[in-house]
């Protein structure tokens, strides 16, 4: 089984990385584009044998103690089987 | 409407950050832990009025070309209404 972790700024945080990026493509001509922010992935290869069940809570203790800053970042947990 | 750009290694590619939280989470001792790649990922917001069909093929350019290195990443677009 997988994890996947997202971990991006809170709305209310200033991205400049995301605001580069979307200059750049504004640049290059691509009109369409409104606003881009920029987040981390993680994917987590769980152990065999995990239960979904089991996993959720101490994945959440990750994503919240250790791939995140809860005060600035936002994240999102998804599980793939 | 909104589309989600994922971007991670390729599976061949070694990837020492994700190595080092794997072993940091095994150390914090999170056992359930098989493996960790990290990768990117870009919210991007579309101008309203943008038709999904006409931006699938934008954003998968956008992708190849500005937010991935093909040579050693994957990258994986996903819209949200």
């Amino acid at each position: 089984m997988k994890a996947r972790v997202y971990v991006s700024f809170k709305p209310t945080v200033l991205d400049p990385q995301g605001q580069t990026i979307h200059h750049a493509l504004n640049g290059l001509g691509h009109k369409s584009i409104a606003g881009v922010r920029q987040g981390k992935y993680f994917e987590i290869e769980l152990a065999p044998g995990s239960v979904k069940e089991q996993i959720a809570k101490e994945m959440d203790q990750i994503a919240r103690d250790v791939l995140a800053n809860p005060v600035m970042e936002d994240y999102r947990v998804e599980f793939l089987d």
